[in-house]
Parts: structure tokens; C-alpha cells; sequence
């Protein structure tokens, strides 16, 4: 029985304790929030879990094997050090860090104690996430063109990041686990209207093996867009997570290209088939992912998203800051 | 009655013969193409009206008051530089000119000759467009942050230019057209996987008066997406022309900020009321355009979408390739 | 402080629990269910609610003033009864009783006693049926010509009553509600594949002022359909409870109809206008719902949706029965 | 080469003039109209094909071999006859006539004359009706549960029919082709607003093998609905006509039914699995139509839609006839 303590009780410290809670193999034993609003709604909820307004009691107490920490990017670092110091495995929420050198300390330290870090990349475990992966990696699209993502709506604006680092990072993990492609550069566009953060950004990633990836993120759409094209070299898939009951369509659609011989000359054809909509794995992400955590800490297995996963993500982020400041020049990951 | 001669009468060609054919003010007198299969269709459905494979006929009949120029962009120059010497108004496909100094020489010589340029930007003319414009105007909308524009589809791949310069124009036109402000730079980036042209390409414009617009176009999408959303400080619109019946939608959605005296924080709060779908003119837009066109001849009035305009967008084409070289790098406009 | 007991705690009970919960002038104060698993549930939510098995431990309670009846509609007199003979305000399930006698011997016994029958037709308080009685109390859409609803989806089998005992109740007292016109005569259509009971189904219901209401009720539809048109002489409505972000929408389309002086010839003009899609209250409908309860019996006032209303949506039901054995033959209601 | 004569040229004459004349086997040779301004339009777009004013001279013509009939259905039986009695093939609209008695009297003679009728049920040569006809003859849907169908519209009033004789035509005759189940009863309901005829109807039919089919039909509708469920046994389909790119969908959903052994109990289990859209052939499907027409002409074969396909649609008119004069009463086929 794996015994959790979870820092962070706001919009989405609830589903944590929530999932590890409903786990056969664990259990919250402690909640820790700073506001007091937050801590009395655990209670309710919770009457069995002991809540502390002070971190600190969850990170030293001998009682805690594992620590989630679901705060503000900006804390993670400092909580999982000392987690990790004091020999508990980390859950902690994307992003992973706020910059790649914390990243890299991390991993370390967890590698050097034999401790588990994994990154909530909460969509990885969709259903429509599973499902595109199991498309790449079989080949059914063959070699991929370009992965094109927009993540848009009227969003919750925050006071200490961009937009980009609010809602990218949920793209940029789903395109590293499915692609599995290395970026090789970045170039980002923005714009701020309300604070000094953008709130409108637009990020182009060069990938390994001729393929570009894009993705448009803004707090101020007046519509909820949830899109994601893939186009392939066999096929193109679409995953709408807006729609309830069609989130991956798979189109039988592209172009054949010969070179005519001798002559300068593309022939272009175009394909145009039927489309196939799989049934997707409806089980609450989290659960699986929660599930997931324990497999890996019980067996000593490395989860795919671990801590490199999460700094994978971190350094686009910082790529991305770097081209914003340069207006949009192209930055090396 | 303008008597009009057409070049080009492949696949947007019938629909200029067509429209100039149905005005009361004009009529088509010669058609041209290089092919003969096209000629053979334009004598079907139009035994009245000449056919001759050589522009030249054209060109310098004095019988023939205006010239439209249905051809790929690379003749454009050369054919409305020989029409206007010769005396003749020109109606002209986008782009308009391959470069900006041929858009430039063909204005000032338009100018000193007191001919009409038009350039073909018809979506302008569409009910669409015309209902944006005037929602833009009368200040519906308030201030603009952010104009965001998809064009995708599986289309046709061009030999002689690449994506942007195909579709593109379309989006750079209207935005000229409905925003009235000036672009100050552009960042562009893309990928080409089938040709040396990129088939996939983000366009990033910076606009006077903080409003930042980006364009996605792409010819290899299973999916046809026209969409266009418009967010400005008192409401949000979005336009997706692929709907027939709801082609524009405003929301009564967005934040209102205000600056908390005396303290740092932003007080942000969200707004989310009615959507109101205005019916759009359903008129073909070329038929308007046409009678606009006869209208600026007749009254020698300046078309909105004359000379001035095509290079604008010309410029912005110049611009994206630019960046494109620079791998991103962003372009004074 | 209004103590509820409630009966019945499968897939609605927990929703009334909790509603009832959470209003400020009412508690539940027992949950009574014959299934052990369900008051296991019932206890890991409420430890504080006390459980039972036996219901007459509820229904003879001196501390319960009210009592939610929330099992198969063939209990529902029975247990109604018993509570108002004892003195306890009564909330039920739709539809209300099993027959027309039943509602009516009820609808006395309350009346006598003088408490409350609140029939739990729950889809009257939700903002877009608000929003659609709003717009018919103040005339907007005119004098209706026809209400034309469909309610499909693989729904669960019910193994006591068809397709529509289970599905119409909801149509039909949303009808009752809105447009406030008497039913003449109900035809009703259907067919049975699995059990005995129909599980598809129409019905047509004729109303005063020359209205026609038809209802499309299926249980083995692949598709989700919740779906309202109303015709309106003046405008027309189209209600589409799947769609989250524009469940209403307010077409200003329509005909207008001239007759020719002197000659026998209709003159039928076509109208197309704007659409308008008015935003609607998201709040739960059962938190408004029991909260009006609460209203009703601290302020002795009448509740719309009381045994009256129940009873004409029972008297409906019955009707359609008639008319399904005399193979769709017109039944007066 | 088949001559056309073809009578009646308003709003689908053209369609019909231009496939016939379009086809290699066949062309058109006078084209008949009372009407001077449709005669003017057909003149400008076709000067090659004389008009006229009376029909006789297309009907005593004897260098026609065919004649289409595309005028009100008052006149289909009068015109039919006419040239059926002058050894003429007969193209005719939907409905095929206005009465039973009068489709089997030309049936009777186009036999004795050895003569082709083919009645216009465009629908049936479209893609999709095509697809789904494969997809029922095939079994893929394993035995129907039932047929829904919804074709409302803003449309076009009628002045000498109800709704059902304009709308249901192409409704019955694709049930009539895709099921193959003979109609056992009719019950219909309806109601008129605007003239003596109904605008708003619905049609139930009893077909063989426990089959229901139902039609909803409206002229009233401010949304333009062309939908079809087909609920079968193993699969289910539905087909979206207004659907420019996903027509058909068939889903892999459904219920399982278990008797389980020596009780009364029903044992539902439900199925949800992928969804599959087929791409449709989008060739035009009055140029399938035609081609057929010539074809089976030619090679003196009996077209799916002739006569007795004809005369089932209008059997199945005559009976909704009957049964809204009895308000709904069941009336056998």
C-alpha cells in the first residue's frame, strides 16, 4: 500500500486524490493546502485524511511514500527536491519544471536514490490518445508530414505564465509520446493584450525526418477547439476531443506522387477513400495513469513519462521563450 | 457596353465569361487559351463569342475595352503591361503580380494612362465578407487583438508556387480589406514534402495597433477547413465558410480587465452571452464584383480592390518567402 | 428546515439526495433502499444519513416532512399515499402514478390534507426550457403550428413499461408546460423487437388552436437524438439539448401567407432572417427544481409542476396505450 | 441514338434535357413547355433543340422514340397514355400518377406494347442509396428492426397536393428498393396551416417481418433535416444526406438478447464499437438514371424503377390519403 501525500488542493488536486484514493494499492493520507477555504472542502469530502497548511509536515513525515505535488509551476522544483531528499517518489504536475537545468537536477537526484518521478501528462492516457499511438507505431499512417494542433477557448488567464505555457505543454508530451520524433528547432510567434504574458502564441517545431508540427494556443477564443491533424504519408487521422463520440477519424485520403522519368515533372494523384472511426477507451485518464504510477514504483519500471519526458517538454518550452524574444527566430532545441 | 476580352479559360476562367456575359453593361467578345480543349468548351456553350489561341488577338483588337487576365501569376505582368499600353481596363486573377515592382510599374502606368486595374480578390464580394466589413466598421467588434485564419484542404498542388502564394491571397485580402491596418512584419514557416514548394506553411503578420493575425494554409489536410475568428475587445466572431447556413457567428464573449489600483494584479473577468448569426447576402460574389467593376469604368471611380490592394498582398508574399528563407526569421513589411 | 426521506437510491436517488442536501432549508435525514450495495453506496457518501431497508420506517417517521418517492413508477401510488395519509409532503418521480385514477385519488388526498405533490419533471427547470417558455409566454415565435419532437438513443430497456412511459413523460410535460394548449386526441405508433414492450415509438397528439405535436421515441437508436422544433406563425425554434455551447436557436424564417382578392390562389412569400441563439441558465435544473419545492411548502403556493400537471401527462400515456392496441387509431383524451 | 421528347421545363426539365442530351446514346430533340419565358430559357441554352408550345407535336412526332414526362402529377397519366398508344418510351416524375387504378393501366399497356417505363426515382442512383442498398442485400445489418426517415424543410409550397405527395415519394421508393419488404398497413397523421392541403404529416408503415418504417415530412421547418436511421439486428446505419462528406455511417452498436433459460427474464446486454463511412460515388445520379434508361431500352430490360416500382410508391400515397381522412386509423396496403 503505497501512502500519498498531496500538496495542492484547487481545481485539479481533487481528481488526484480522488484516483489515488480509489487505487487498490493506495491511499492519501495527507492533503496539504495553504488556504483554508481549500482545506475545509477536502474535510467534507475527505473526513478520514489528515490536512495540514504546512508542506513540510507531508515531505518529512516517515509515514508518506509518495509525494504529489499539484501547485504552481513555479514550486515544483523546491517540493520535489525535498520529496526526493527524503526518499519519496515524485508525482508532480506538467509542466515538469520551470526550466530545463531543475529538470535535469531532478532527474538526477531521483536516479541517484532509486525514486520514481512521474509527470502528470494526464492526456497520454486518453483513450484517443492510446489509440493514436497504437496508429503511429503500426504504421497505419505511415510516415508522418505534419502534426498540426490548434487549443483554443476562452481559458482561465494566469498570472505568472504565458499561454503557451499554460496549454502546450499538453501538446508538446502528446506529440513526443506518439511521434517520437527529436525536435531540432523552434520558432514562436505572440502576442500580449491584457498582462505582459501572452495570451495568443503561435509555435512551429522542426522535427527530425522532414516533419513540422504546429500549434496555435489562445485564452481569448470565444469557441472551444480541441483539434489535431496528422497527416500521413499512407493516411491522416483527426482527433476532435470536443466531440463525445468521434474523437479519431481516420481518412483514407491523400496523394500518390511519381517522378516521371527523364521529365522535371511531378504526377500528383489524389486518393480519396472511406473513413474510419475507432471506438476509444472511455476509462477516466487519471485512474489509468494513477494505476500506472503504482505498477512502476511496485516493479521498479521506468514510466514513459518520466522525468526526461517531462524535460523534453520543458526544453521546447524554453525554446519557445527564447524565439518569442527574438520575434519569432528560429531557436536550436 | 464594355466589351471585354478574356485570357485563360481553364478552371476559373467560364466563371468571369460567364459573369461579364450576364451584366447588362457588358459583353465578352474574344476568348483566349493555348489549349484547345479548353476552346472547344468555351465554343459549346458560347458559339457567339470568338475563340483565339494567340493573346495577342486580343490584346490589340480595338474592338476590345477590357482585359481579364485568368492565367497563372507569372504571366500576369506581361499581359496587363501590353492591355494597359494598349488602352485597355484590366481585370486581373490574384496574386496580382509575381513581384512588387511589377505591381508598381503596372499602377503607375494605370495611373498615367487613367485605366482601372481590378484585382480578383472575390471573396470580398462574397455576403460573408461584406457583413465582417461592416460589423469591423460600425465598431460591433471593438478594438482587434487577434485575426486567426485556417485554409486547408486536400488541394490542388501547384507547379510554380507554393502554398502560400496559392491560398494565401485569399486571406491576406480580406484581412486588408475588413482590418484596414498595416501589416509591420511577417514571420513565416513550412515544409515542403512533395516538391521543392512547401505545401504546408504558418504565416505570422504583425499588424499596427497590437492585433497580431496568423494564417494556416496547407494543401494536404483530409479535412476542408475555411475558418476565421476575430477577437476584439467587446465581441468575437467567427466565420466558417464551409457551413452554408451559419457562415458568421458573434459571440457576446470575452474578459473584461481591470487594473486594481495601487496593486500589481489584473482583475480579469469572463463575459459569455448571446450569439447572433446575421444572414449573409447569398448573391454570387463575382457578379457583384462584375457590376462594380463596369461601375468604377463607367463613373471612373477607384475600385477598392484596385492596384493599391494587389500589391499589398503582394507585399505580404514577397515578405513570407522571405522569412521562409530565414527560416522564420521575422520581415519588416 | 424541511427533513426529506428518500425512497429508491439507484441511478436518480443519489442526484436527489444530493440537490436536497444542499439547499440550505432542507436535509435528508434517511435513505431507504431494498439493495444492500445501493445504501453501501448511500453510506461511503453520507456517513451522517441514516439507511434503511424498509421504507414504512420513512413513510411513519415523525421527524420527515417530506418524502422522495424515486422508484418504478408501478410503487409510486401506493408509496405516495401512504406518505400523505401520514402527513408528509410529497416529491415523485415522472410520470407520476400508473394510471389516471391513481393521480386523481392523490391529487384529493393532498388537496384534503392540504401538503404538497411536486411531480419531478426535472427538464422544466432547466434554462433552455425556460428559455423556450419565455419565448412563448411573450410571443416571439407567434401562434404555434406544430411541436415535433425526438427522443432517441440505445437507451436502457425498461422491463415494466415501453419506449413511452420511459421517454415521453419528459416531452410531454415539457409540452404542457410551454405551450399551455389541451390535447384533443392522441395517435400513437409502434413496434416491440426484444420484449413485449414497444421500443419504438410515435405519437401524434392533437392540441387546441389547430396545433400538432408529434413525438419520435426510440430505444435502439445508434445516435443520440434530442431534438425540438417549434413552428412558430411569427418565428421558428429548433432546441438541441446534445449541442452544450447553442441549445437554442431562433430562426427568423418562416411564410407569410396572402389571399389573393377575388381568386382562389394562395400568395406564399418566403422569409429567411437572422438566427439567434440566446444563452441559457447553466445551473442544475434539480438545484432549482428542489429549491422551488422547499418555496412551495414554506410559502403554501402551488407549484407548477404539481399533481395536476403529473396527472395531464399520465392522462397522455393512457391515451397512447388506447391508441397502440387500436393500431394508431385517434383516442380522445 | 434514343430521340427525346421532353415535356414540362421548369425546375428540373433542365436537369433532365441536359442528361439525356449529355448521354452518348442519346439526345434531345423537341423540348415542350406552355410556358413562353421557360421556352425562352431553354432556346438560349440549347439552340439546337426546336420548342414548342403544345405538346402533340412531341407526342405524334415520329422521329421521338422516348418521351419524359416532367410535369405535375395531375398530367402524368393523360401524357403517359398519349405516348405509350404512339409506341413511345415513357420517362415519368415522381409520384407516377395520382391514382393506383391509373399506374396499372399503363403498366397493362406499356406490356402489350412492349414499351419501357421508367418512373424518376432519382434517389435510388445516388451513392449513398446505392451504398446502402449494398449494405442491406449483403447483410451487413443483419434483419431491420425499423426504417426512420426526416425530410423537412422550408419548402416550397404545393398548390394541388399535401406534403406526403411531394416529399414522401422519395422516401417510399427507397425504402421500397433497399428493404424489399412488402407494406402491410398505413397510418397516417397530419395537419395544414396555410391551405386546404396538409404541411406537416406522419407517416407510419407495417411492413412484413416485424418491420416499422416512419416518415416525418414538413414543409415548416426553419432547418433543411434529410436524415435516415436504419436500426438492424447487427448493425445500424445512419444516412445524413445534407452531409457533404459522411453520408453513411454505420455503426457497430446494438443490443444483445439472451432468453435466459427457464425464467421469464429478458438478458440485455448493449455493443458499442467503431464506426465506418464509406466513401459514396459521387457521379451526378440522373446521369447513372439516364444511362440505365438507355440501357435498358436497348437491351429490352425491365428497369428496377418501372412501372410496378412506380405503382408501389403510389399505392402506398392512396393509403396515407385514406388513413388522414380517418384521422389516423390503421388502413391496409
Amino acid at each position: 500500500m503505497i501512502r500519498f501525500g498531496v500538496i495542492g488542493y484547487g481545481y485539479w488536486g481533487p481528481n488526484i486524490v480522488r484516483n489515488f484514493e480509489a487505487c487498490d494499492g493506495s491511499k492519501v493520507t495527507m492533503i496539504c493546502d495553504g488556504r483554508t477555504v481549500a482545506l475545509k472542502r477536502a474535510e467534507k469530502t475527505y473526513p478520514q485524511i489528515q490536512t495540514v497548511s504546512d508542506c513540510s509536515e507531508i515531505l518529512n513525515s516517515p509515514d508518506i511514500d509518495a509525494v504529489a505535488i499539484v501547485t504552481p509551476v513555479s514550486t515544483h522544483y523546491e517540493l520535489a527536491k525535498k520529496a526526493l531528499l527524503n526518499g519519496k517518489h515524485v508525482f508532480v504536475e506538467k509542466p515538469f519544471t520551470a526550466t530545463v537545468a531543475q529538470a535535469e537536477e531532478l532527474i538526477d537526484l531521483a536516479e541517484k536514490k532509486n525514486l520514481k518521478i512521474m509527470v502528470d501528462h494526464t492526456f497520454l492516457f486518453t483513450g484517443a490518445v492510446m489509440k493514436i499511438k497504437e496508429l503511429l507505431d503500426d504504421q497505419t499512417l505511415g510516415d508522418v508530414y505534419y502534426y498540426d494542433s490548434t487549443r483554443v477557448n476562452l481559458g482561465l488567464f494566469q498570472h505568472d505564465v504565458n499561454v503557451i505555457w499554460d496549454l502546450a505543454p499538453h501538446d508538446f508530451s502528446i506529440m513526443d509520446y506518439v511521434l517520437r520524433e527529436s525536435p531540432e528547432a523552434v520558432a514562436a510567434t505572440g502576442q500580449s493584450h491584457v498582462s505582459k504574458f501572452e495570451n495568443v502564441a503561435y509555435v512551429t517545431v522542426y522535427l527530425s525526418n522532414n516533419t513540422i508540427a504546429h500549434f496555435n494556443v489562445n485564452w481569448l477564443s470565444p469557441v472551444k477547439v480541441r483539434s489535431t491533424l496528422i497527416g500521413g504519408e499512407k493516411k491522416m487521422l483527426v482527433w476532435n476531443d470536443v466531440d463525445v463520440d468521434e474523437k479519431i477519424k481516420i481518412y483514407d485520403k491523400g496523394i500518390d506522387v511519381k517522378n516521371r522519368e527523364g521529365i522535371y515533372d511531378l504526377l500528383v494523384s489524389y486518393r480519396s477513400g472511406d473513413i474510419w472511426t475507432p471506438r476509444v477507451n472511455p476509462t477516466e485518464a487519471l485512474k489509468l495513469e494513477a494505476e500506472y504510477f503504482l505498477d512502476c514504483i511496485e516493479n521498479n519500471k521506468s514510466p514513459h513519462n518520466d522525468g526526461h519526458a517531462g524535460l523534453r517538454v520543458v526544453k521546447l518550452l524554453e525554446a519557445c521563450d527564447k524565439s518569442l524574444k527574438k520575434q519569432g527566430q528560429m531557436v536550436k532545441v
